[in-house]
């Protein structure tokens, strides 16, 4: 066993800043730039050139042209420009996703069908993959924005987006993916993906929180969410996060530079988690596609035991992960019927009856084979300790006993 | 003469980052947080302790319950969510401002107007001051949300904000201000104000570019621009700017230190600059109230001679200002019907048949006597090359011949 306190797994959720980041994001902070709207003076237009460059360095990761990227303050917002903006710029166009996005995409599809819009809800495959044929079907009656995640950040699972495309645009759809948890651990390059819309965040990659991006191909239109200024071309107004904007640079051109070296660590890493619980937790089901997921994600919920006391145990021995229960979002719910599982979750066929809630271990590449071992020293002994807690499990014994008598 | 090269006098675009906010930021960068919604395990706690943390320091700067804070990505998020936020939540209220406002509210105005509801702008008084007796009779027909600034960015002028909203809450209707250019410069108490809705923005007051806050006071209805996460009570979800949000933390806390040195120092140099600006320019006019303006904000156009000339010039000679003309921002224009001046300066009575520009110079903490020593000694020899090729000049000096012949 190690005498490592803290072990971080939750880099779905946040990221640690690269020190070649933070090194970008000072050089901004200290060099005074001005405002790049105040480009008369020498300070704006070194404000100026601190956006461009870093737009140019975002446009490199993605493979597409600079002019295309629009900087945000995120995810959260870079999905919301993408489909109000289009679906406000294309008042003939329906909406299409999957029952597993995230809530800055699922929660618009609620608010998009009260406008009396077409709109469907994409189940998925209980490996958490798109049903190809259902896609098509849908979008045979109308042409509609059609927005589904590059790989999804609670079952780890990595859509086919180049297929899902080609479907979108036989039927006169436009597609938008949101890559928050796929960049950073995996190609992206826009133009074999052939995706029109494209969310991009910095703090799930190594950059700082509070920046993100849109990419908006060529002769798609759409209207922006703010009124205000002429910033990037009008569709997001509001002087720019100039040192948010250099880190997300930073962090695109580094992942850019360590991709194949990233992926191959994180497989290992992945893979020797994956074994480990595998072989070391009883009663083990492991969530998404197993295949075709996230390099160094591991996704699962154990029968008989909740997922979101297991989380608290992990936490209290220092291991830090992630449910995909929505039971940790909601600590305070006032009764059971809140403690349930998450939309992801259910959409994969995880029994909700119970507060079944899975653990999501995700890497990066600050993770090391040590922490894998830390993880495995503790985790099958917390799950043991669940299991002689747990009711369903005590039920099942005697159920076994039963059978054998 | 100095033998400085630059001086800054655009802090009303973008102001130099504190040395303590810069400490504060990269406090929060290393020191690894997690996401605040993974509030199980210690790195969200941490990062949420950030948020709030942060929270505290901004509700104290303006004497308001943390509560009442919600994080934005800077002005023009928080006066969209302001203004979008409040009337979508209010279909009773109609919409009034002036028609010296930024974009990101005048936009805003035609767009509501575009749907049908009540909006009424409200023209200046000369000296840049709101006519309050039109506010009056504005508002008494029917119940509006009023937006004005604390301050106007490019004439200075301060508006009398505690009789304003006297105004508007004795007819039923509620306040939005903009205190961009005002924050870190007057003291902003929210409750002897009795503002119900204020925008603040960090850049502007020694704080980094990217973050600002909307102060909505309890039971002050307003949706969200956003879809998404429970971030900032669900009205504004997204992942918290982490090091943006602490940095602004740390700016509120020394804007709240510092306050009446700080306007101690800027009162004499703007009245240094004010008093050698008036005794060695010839056709000056100053613009915005003389008495009611901004701590070391000196705002002008020079008769007979371009703004955009002048404000180049300052620039070539290393000192940096603004311009009150659409001109800076159309430097692309086609032809001279774009190069008027801006709907403010025009608001206030400057003529806009030639491009009169004024010229906005505005100053920080970080300003010497020694920065208005080298603008005096350059600026006058410039107002007079630019006179000496004047057509509008050479007219006046043959009248003033004839006139005397």
């Amino acid at each position: 066993m190690t005498d490592k306190k803290f072990v971080y797994f939750d880099n779905i959720n946040n990221t640690q800043v690269a020190p070649e980041v933070i090194k970008a994001i000072n050089n901004v902070l200290e060099s005074n730039p001005g405002n790049p709207a105040s480009h008369v003076h020498s300070a704006g237009v070194n404000a100026g050139i601190i956006v461009e460059e870093s737009r140019s360095k975002i446009a490199d990761f993605i493979n597409c042209d600079p002019k295309d990227i629009i900087f945000t303050s995120g995810a959260t917002e870079s999905n919301n420009l993408a489909i109000q903006g289009y679906l406000h710029a294309n008042p003939d166009f329906g909406f299409v996703t999957t029952n597993i996005e995230h809530f800055s995409i699922l929660n618009q599809a609620r608010k998009i069908k009260m406008t009396g819009r077409s709109v469907d809800i994409l189940p998925v495959n209980i490996d958490g993959t798109v049903n190809l044929n259902l896609l098509d079907s849908f979008l045979s009656s109308a042409p509609a924005l059609v927005s589904i995640s590059i790989a999804n950040p609670e079952i780890g699972v990595i859509h086919e987006i180049e297929t899902i495309s080609e479907i979108c645009h036989k039927n006169g759809s436009f597609i938008h993916c949101d890559a928050t948890a796929a960049a950073g651990l995996m190609e992206l390059n826009i133009i074999e993906l052939d995706i029109d819309l494209l969310t991009l965040s910095a703090h799930n990659m190594h950059g700082p929180t509070g920046v993100g991006a849109l990419y908006v191909k060529e002769n798609i239109k759409i209207a922006p969410l703010f009124e205000g200024g002429n910033q990037e071309k009008g569709l997001r107004p509001g002087t720019e996060n100039l040192s948010g904007i250099a880190g997300f640079g930073e962090a695109c051109a580094l992942a850019k530079k360590e991709l194949p070296g990233r992926v191959e660590h994180l497989k290992k890493i992945g893979e020797k988690l994956w074994n480990g619980i595998s072989d070391n937790v009883p009663f083990i089901n492991f969530t998404g596609h197993p295949e075709k997921r996230l390099p160094g994600h591991v996704s699962f919920w154990v029968k008989h035991i909740e997922g979101e006391s297991l989380l608290l145990l992990l936490s209290m021995n220092g291991i830090m992960v992630s449910s995909g229960s929505a039971c940790s979002s909601n600590l305070k719910a006032k009764d059971e019927d809140e403690l349930k599982a998450s939309h992801v979750l259910t959409a994969v066929g995880v029994p909700s009856d119970i507060c079944a809630g899975s653990i999501t271990f995700s890497s990066s590449k600050y993770n090391s084979f040590e922490d894998v071992d830390h993880v495995m020293s503790v985790l099958p002994g917390l799950v043991e300790r669940l299991l002689s807690m747990s009711p369903s499990y005590e039920d099942y014994i005697k159920s076994q006993e039963t059978s054998n008598e």
